[in-house]
């Protein structure tokens, strides 16, 4: 028996959407996990013999890859909830302007919290998306602004990578908005973010990429040149916020850079798809910022679709536009709201999000020497994922071969 | 010592919205529980002395009436993800409905399902409310649409209320679509609905309301009259899928037999509101369906609100038109797409549906002597439970004083 397979664990009595090739079902399929690995996969029916450390019953469900939500603002401090209510009471934006609303209210409340503080504010909102079978989380810095509070985002993101079952990847997004204190100074503000928070920050680890905001009401395309000139030099990659209210040409600039993606796009143009599809730049749509903020204007998924332009779905979780958890959730609206299918959008949250954080030889897929980031679903195909609406379909989660059950009851 | 108060629970360190007045908050509150019913509520400052078998520690989070679904047809057979998949992969209405899709996909599926499997296919969608406070659930038949099958559905919804720990209200919806077998004969059908399956399923203690589905693709107003009628006739109170696609005057119809709630609303004429208002109706409004099926003339929610007439949310979950099991997303919804505010959108899912229910004298406030039905919320206000999307603030729930932990992580 000296020639026996000998695995970490297995699970039977399941079936497999790959995404490989479409869906690339497998159906009466196993699944086995080695040092964190695939280590093999297939029809049962073709198991080679093995000894396995653990076996778990499938119970008929659906193993996909582990949901990768790639666009998150998922660290802040405060609440923006008054603010929602007010509005809704019939506050307009100029009154909660004066009362302190706004990003400048989170960034107010994030630079005062404590990095425990932070890191517990933050826990709730992760947990929501860690039951729903995420293993892969970006999370972007942007509301510190300051050396200081820009650092305690990033290693309170780097501290829930550390903590619990989930890969992080931080985003330096100190170009988000024009912090009070450089009101009416965004190019001196550029500069400090250019050649004081990121070298710092990145020398430091604390950055996988870098991130801009480029609009009317953020920076200009020269500003965001700027950042991304820098970012080049620190060979750390970029990605953009382009393209969500006004077309800046901010998808054909991060495809100058090769950008891992452009992402809101709702104003996307025609050559800035090809820019895009050129330099092999994804693009992630944030249908929840669409949706709380009653938008009319989609993004060009048949354009994106026909150019081969690979979609991503994420989140976009933040206190002010998309105050969401639930990749699920993102998955539905995508469909119903952008008329995409079922199948692009696991893809969006699966291969194509792993392209968008650059880490798709890693997970994204189903396959062997690939993290074993899997999860266990109680649907009937793998199209239900898209399809129901608030339901808690996932059961259970391996982040790199370790198991952990959902329980619903 | 004999005179101190004796109970069976408490709970400290927490924040009541007990949505007596508003929100009716107390802060720094204590809240108490005997033989299921709520004993004693306050300032902790002012609880008395007292002795408690148990004392649960709220870790200063808020707690609400449990919620209430109003409005579902959660017990169902089969899936139609299949049908959504078919339709965003470019299938047209009519190819759908030749491979036999469509609510006549449910009715079959339903007629073959043994009632064993009917309940464990609820109980997913059952248990994802559940986690979310949910204490009071309303279920409709419709999809049996034979005397077998609706008995078989009700019987389901009663065990979902005898072994689950929600309280479950049953609802016959015989008039919700024509069966196949009685094709062009939709008098008859509504006489057999009439007058055997009415009476055969009320004296068997299946049935607590009736409900008709009003519509230019559904009955006429003639037709719901004689299912009302005849639901008079056998004391049980009515209410109304009411112009949804269409004003069929279903509202003011409802009002006539003094029903419990009008529901959809969405083509409401002025008419309608004020009959609704004359007879104490309540204007259940079910997002879910408008957002899913990308309907865009609202509900006439201000007109409904200067009437005073009491708007209740419910997820409407159903196969083909609102596959949702949130509650707290449906209130959302509410928000976000009819600009009702967060204190609105938690009337809505407690005191409003109670009433909507006709169970508003036992649960859906916080007040002594009612139902102890609770929910504790992970919140910092009670208005962030409308703002947060797809959020998970549930941490335990309450159900006629007996409690159960939600875990997330
Ligand atoms: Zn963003
Ligand atoms: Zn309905």
């Amino acid at each position: 028996m000296s020639e026996q397979l000998h695995w970490d664990a297995l699970w039977t009595n399941v079936h497999l959407a790959t995404m490989s090739d479409g869906y690339g079902e497998i159906r009466d399929a196993a699944i086995a996990v080695k040092d964190g690995r695939i280590a093999w996969l297939g029809k049962h029916s073709d198991l080679p013999a093995h000894r396995a450390d653990a076996v778990h019953d499938g119970q008929g469900g659906w193993i996909t890859p582990g949901l990768i939500d790639c666009h998150t603002h998922i660290v802040y401090g405060g609440s923006r909830a008054d603010e929602f209510e007010a509005r809704l009471n019939g506050a307009s934006y100029e009154d909660i302007a004066r009362r302190g609303g706004g990003i400048v209210s989170t960034v107010h409340a994030t630079r005062a919290a404590s990095e425990d503080e932070l890191y517990a504010a933050s826990l709730r909102r992760v947990a929501a998306l860690l039951a729903e079978g995420v293993t892969t989380l970006e999370i972007k810095s942007g509301y510190g602004l300051d050396l200081e509070s820009e650092r305690k985002m990033l290693r309170v993101a780097r501290r829930i990578g550390r903590e619990l079952p989930v890969r992080v990847m931080t985003t330096f997004l100190g170009a988000h908005a024009l912090p009070p204190e450089y009101a009416g100074r965004a190019d001196d503000y550029i500069d400090f973010v250019c050649e004081v928070m990121m070298p710092s920050l990145a020398e430091e680890g604390l950055v996988d990429a870098v991130d801009a905001f480029c609009e009317k009401i953020g920076f200009t395309a020269a500003q965001t040149e700027r950042v991304f000139e820098h970012a080049a030099s620190l060979e750390l990659p970029v990605k953009l916020h382009a393209e969500q209210l006004s077309d800046q040409g901010g998808a054909a600039l991060t495809a100058k850079y090769r950008g891992l993606s452009a992402d809101h796009l709702e104003h996307l143009s025609e050559a800035g798809i090809a820019a895009m599809r050129a330099a092999g730049t994804v693009a992630v749509l944030l249908p929840g910022a669409f949706y709380f903020l009653r938008e009319t204007k989609l993004p060009p998924v048949q354009a994106l679709r026909a150019a081969g332009v690979p979609i991503a779905i994420s989140t976009d979780c933040n206190p002010g536009t998309s105050p969401m958890t639930s990749l699920l959730l993102a998955m539905n609206m995508c469909c119903t709201l952008f008329r995409m299918t079922p199948l692009e959008a696991l893809a969006g949250v699966t291969s194509h999000a792993a392209r968008a954080l650059g880490i798709a030889a890693e997970t994204g897929l189903l396959a062997v020497g690939r993290r074993a980031d899997m999860a266990l679903w109680d649907v009937a195909s793998p199209g239900e994922l898209a399809y129901a609406i608030g339901g808690r379909p996932c059961r259970s989660v391996v982040t790199a071969g370790k198991a952990r059950r959902v329980d619903l009851l």
